[in-house]
């Protein structure tokens, strides 16, 4: 049995906006610990990891692990009925057959319950290796999707490279060729989420298919600040860090994908 | 002959905004006492009432009953050619063949005259009989609006429960079922655009196509507050109050809609 | 060789999201003076003329005359990578290949270079005879482009009158008719842009296609005011002014409109 409740649906919109393009059908996997997703996107390629901690929420529980096999556009459909100001409460029965949505405006005039089919969906949950990458690029969200947006007039391939002078973003197609230079922030008074800073132990050079990070930056909304890490041969992790209504952070949206095999190198 | 001034043309734009999408052409009845246009939608399943009275207009002459026949979308095109704060004056000869719409803005530098040719429409005057109502549910119109938007996501039909608690709107479909429940104002000091209040005989559950309620709300613009009339067998009525430039009342658009025979009741 | 710095990559987004409906490949001459552009649209219709003042550019130099041959779609889509506030700098050979763009944001923390392939495009410069017209409205640039938009409703084609009362634009079509009319200002203390001011030998009444009047409008944002010069029998101008960073007229893009053969006149 479920009982999950956060004070803003906003957030919860806005996870779902981040992830209903990339999957059709997940799982929620309900904890003790938290509430967990993970799905590899519809063609295979991408693989999508949510984690949403217990202490974030206003009010937890969960007994026992519980699966919830979700459309999540349809789930994502009932979320734009919420107010992003709304309370919600998730709620689900063991072995039951749907899952409830409960919206609460703050004025607790108007009270929304609305109750979503379960699926049975097949996924097997894949270990991801604990990795030390060679290069993270932290660096704020709107940047990088506005990066990632602008490159795909010039093609649909990018070259990123992570060095100690900067990150850069090469593409070329049939028009001309593109690339763009971010440098680390050296204002130490720069905000936070504004700042660029780079971990390097060596310079790495990776190329990956824009049409997918296209898709990871609609988590843009979620946070200030996005983490890319970086290894050669090794998948790209996004990661978007998720805070919860008191600004502390209760969990983070991953993505990961591989990158392309170039045949010059 | 009719001649009729409006300080703000916004006002006229609004009021076809609302219409015009459910009602292709129509006759305005002009007479000593105002302006008035009833017509059902083309499908023929609701039907829509405008009142504008006299007193309600800047300048207002009309010796004698005149029908004008025009065809609403064009007239909304017309209208887009004034600016919201611009003056707008109607007129039309007896036995006319053309309604002309004068547009004059604050500062007086643009003055803009555009003629529209008259249509022959035919058309019944029903009598709409007073009744009285077992239910009606005063409350924000944008809230109201909202509502029927967010439940078309499950279901193109709406169950609406008006009772002494609350009003409640319910709908179901293939993905799940929802419902929502909207609380009676009990702090005296809210906004009267703000406040939702109940008068109840007895209570009432009576079920609407969601797809004109959906309509109806285009009217939500006019007004801060919708009024919904019902009782058992009867059409719904849908009212939105229509106010002046110096925000006294001039008239009504009221929205009428037969409930769904339920085969259960 | 050419190297041309502007502070605002914005003022070059502008021009050319007002050029790259009506042409689709140009050829920029650069000399030592400046920028030029001179194009028929792809209809052979109207022809666009395009001046930029070397003093106008933060940074200008160009030996000898240069000319490049760009696709404007092209072009305006590496543009949309810039930042408004981006200093923009465009470098290109003699006899190269390619164009180059720079943009810098502000702070410098990002820095992007763009490519462009170079084409070869056929192109006769016509002598535009400077010519003495009957009558020149200078008037607020959305003001003319809210007109022609708004008289695309009743038809295609509009009648401008020039007279010492003010202009007239009047259309007519199935629907009806409709005519705006402008005064020219009176007030001495209106801001320049929102002047209309109307300078007249002798009054003309011309005939225009309003498809081309709306394509010229997309270079509304450019300017505040734009002013219509006419004369019987030859092209009508549509000229906007074009100013630099520091507010100073730095050159110009001027359409050219010939009247439609009245059959009545």
């Amino acid at each position: 049995m479920l009982e999950a409740k956060l004070n803003q649906a906003g957030l919860l919109k806005k996870i779902l906006e981040a992830v209903k393009d990339l999957v059709t059908d997940a799982n929620f996997d309900c904890s003790p610990s938290g509430i967990a997703l993970q799905a590899m996107d519809s063609s295979h390629v991408s693989l999508v990891s949510l984690m949403l901690n217990a202490e974030g929420f206003e009010h937890y529980r969960c007994d026992r692990g519980l699966q919830l096999g979700i459309n999540l556009g349809s789930m994502s459909k009932i979320l734009k009925c919420a107010g992003n100001d709304d309370a919600v409460t998730l709620k689900s029965e063991d072995a039951g057959s749907v899952v409830s949505f409960t919206f609460e405006s703050q004025k607790q005039d108007k009270v929304s319950e609305f109750d979503l089919k379960l699926l049975e969906i097949e996924s097997d949950i894949l270990g991801i290796p604990d990795t030390e990458y060679a290069a993270t690029v932290k660096m704020p969200a709107a940047e990088f999707q506005r990066i990632c947006r602008d490159l795909t007039i010039l093609g649909d391939t990018v070259i990123i490279s992570a060095g100690k002078d900067g990150v850069k973003f090469s593409v070329s197609g049939d028009m001309g060729s593109g690339n763009i230079n971010i440098k680390p922030t050296s204002a130490a008074d720069a905000k936070e989420d504004e700042q660029t800073v780079i971990n390097l132990d060596e310079p790495v050079t990776l190329t990956f298919a824009l049409r997918y990070l296209n898709l990871f930056t609609k988590a843009t909304s979620l946070s200030g600040s996005v983490t890319l890490s970086l290894s050669k041969d090794v998948p790209l992790v996004v990661e978007y860090p998720i805070k919860s209504s008191n600004d502390e952070e209760m969990g983070h949206l991953k993505f990961y994908l591989a990158p392309k095999i170039e045949e010059d190198s």
